[in-house]
């Protein structure tokens, strides 16, 4: 096991019912920002069932957070922030308005170009605004970490941040929020929690046996659950696992003391900022992919997953790990989110700007050993095709 | 599954060398008390290297203090932090030092006498000392959750309290710490880790998965390494992952949102309180019989546990639960922790007085559905001869 620091002080009030319990958790004298994506917040209600929990509390709004937040959209929360004095932020949605409204509560206090938190990836950030949320789509994990992404249209740069300063101070977790989700987030989200635990997971063998199995017990869940998810919105049992499943998926404890991927993601990020897929599409195309290129270095792990989490015992260790990674790609494939560029009309000749773009944005040394170059990744797209 | 809450802020600092970042971790301007139990903390040098760690804080020692915590002991070191004005506190030990810290946090500014702690079960706490620990023995979890267990010896009664106000603010797990420990106290800290994940997962089915498998991946791990722990004390990374294992079966993740049971605990305090037993002796003696006796009502449980822990896979489910009790019993003996009463030399004459002791703190109805009364308990007992 390496030498690990965990620490992850978020309050997390799970269950039917919970949004009441704002009531504890908003401080009475705040002077709250409620932050939001689209109409559906209001159109189903929650909007009014959070107002409501908040009592005679001072509240104002922003809606019309994006999915994958953009820079510019924020920038109007932040000065609408310090227009109005706020002192408290409530994001009420999924991670995109989560992490968006991370970066309100940072750079609402930066003193400088609120652009040097991306630049700097959140180490220059030395307070924020406290904030909480109230989570409506399981997927992304922002609910109970450190961590966001915000995309800058106008530089078609997609970057991530992480400081302790933006562990949101509670979360609330309903799993009845999630029934009137279109059912392409709810598969987005079923592969964005996947692919998390992945990238903590499938690296090389480090005698941390906890971490591993805590790892694979989220994607056994993920696997068993995943389909009924989809088919059984108002299933509430499964909802809940769902959305646990998702925040544990990322919350830092399944990733402490071992080694870490990350490379599906920063090309999954190339990905949604030069051509706007979505979040877990980006995953669904890359991994597969990447997993066959790197299959031998991942090869001890390739095998323990396929044994543990698809039940995979015969043949040779090589035959494993395609037969785990193809029941991977089938998987995400059952959950509507297809793994293929051509199913997105992106082609041979979408691959050079993206890796010229990765290479733009630093990524020229990704995954658990540093080698997966700007020449690995454009071999992951070209099998991706 | 259940609604529920979940908060954890304690810092962990895991792995070779991390008591160096005390000086991070403690307040440079911080009065601090180093609290911890027999010589060995010094004879070992954790106690000189703590100190060096510190720097040029002010630093006075508390030794002394016993297994099994008195309220006694206690007292005399809230009498030393109130006269030296000492402001942070610092257990160095297992856990009965770290559950008797958070004591002394919260009694030292507590107005009033303070035994009504244990008597209101810390929900009179409104207060504590800030403190933090460096983790010797892995086995109670204490060391990153909000619950303690101290005894009032001229009372003969053994009681829990807990409060978010007594959270270490930080523990330093170094598992080289741990290779100078007794073999007995390597032995009582698997079976007492096990017992806390035991008393969290077999109930009843509560549709929470993810629970299921951390809870499951906990016994694995400890399965796996138990034997390996005592046979080979310096082998780095058995003893690192016991000592992660220790700390998560009881930091709260595992129990959130299912039933819990805690019967085995509380009888078992009473073996404590009136013969002084080891708490993981006392566990070992209690828990197959109470397995046993409760098994209809635990059998889906028991069975599940059975084949996924113990691979257990042939027979009637009564069958099958039986071989998992004896599974876990035989796992108890191979790790030096003896399951009968007649091995600690008490026999018939000694149960009624434990079932008196029992009632007389209120234990009168125990276990996931309330129903283990004192004459359950008795039975458990009797079975345990």
């Amino acid at each position: 096991m390496n030498n690990f620091n965990f620490y992850n002080p978020t309050r997390i009030a799970f269950g039917e019912g919970k949004v009441a319990e704002l009531d504890q958790l908003v401080p009475h004298d705040a002077k709250v920002l409620v932050l939001f994506g689209g109409e559906s917040a209001r159109r189903t209600g929650t909007l009014d069932e959070v107002t409501s929990a908040l009592g005679n509390r001072q509240v104002t709004e922003f809606g019309g957070i994006e999915p994958n937040p953009s820079f510019e959209t924020l920038m109007k929360a932040v000065a609408q922030v310090r227009e109005q004095g706020i002192d408290f932020l409530l994001a009420v949605g999924g991670g995109s308005v989560i992490d968006g409204t991370k970066f309100v509560a940072a750079a609402a206090v930066f003193e400088g170009d609120e652009w040097d938190i991306l630049l700097q990836g959140g180490n220059n950030i030395e307070r924020a605004l406290p904030f909480g949320s109230v989570l409506t789509l399981p997927a992304t994990g922002s609910e109970m970490n450190k961590g966001a992404v915000v995309t800058r249209r106008s530089l078609k740069a997609k970057l991530p941040f992480h400081s302790d300063f933006v562990f949101p101070q509670f979360s609330v977790l309903d799993p009845t929020k999630t029934y009137t989700l279109p059912l392409r987030q709810v598969g987005n989200g079923v592969v964005d929690a996947f692919v998390h635990v992945v990238e903590q997971y499938l690296t090389y063998p480090a005698q941390a046996p906890v971490q591993d199995r805590f790892a694979e017990g989220l994607l056994l869940t993920l696997v068993e659950i995943g389909e009924q998810a989809l088919a059984e919105p108002e299933n509430y049992e499964v909802r809940a696992s769902l959305m646990w499943t998702a925040t544990l998926a990322l919350n830092g404890l399944i990733g402490s003391g071992v080694p870490q991927d990350w490379a599906t993601h920063m090309l999954g990020h190339e990905l949604t900022a030069l051509h706007n897929l979505d979040h877990a599409q980006t995953l669904a195309i890359v991994l597969p992919s990447m997993l066959r290129e790197r299959k031998a270095a991942k090869l001890d792990k390739l095998v323990q997953y396929g044994e543990r989490v698809w039940n995979i015992r015969e043949g040779s260790a090589e035959e494993r790990a395609e037969a785990a990674i193809a029941k991977t790609q089938a998987f995400f494939e059952l959950l509507g989110v297809k793994t293929r560029l051509g199913d997105y009309d992106l082609g041979e000749n979408h691959i050079e700007p993206l890796i010229q773009s990765l290479e733009n944005h630093g990524m020229v040394a990704l995954g658990e050993h540093g080698d997966v170059t700007p020449d690995v990744c454009r071999r992951v797209l070209q099998a991706s095709l």
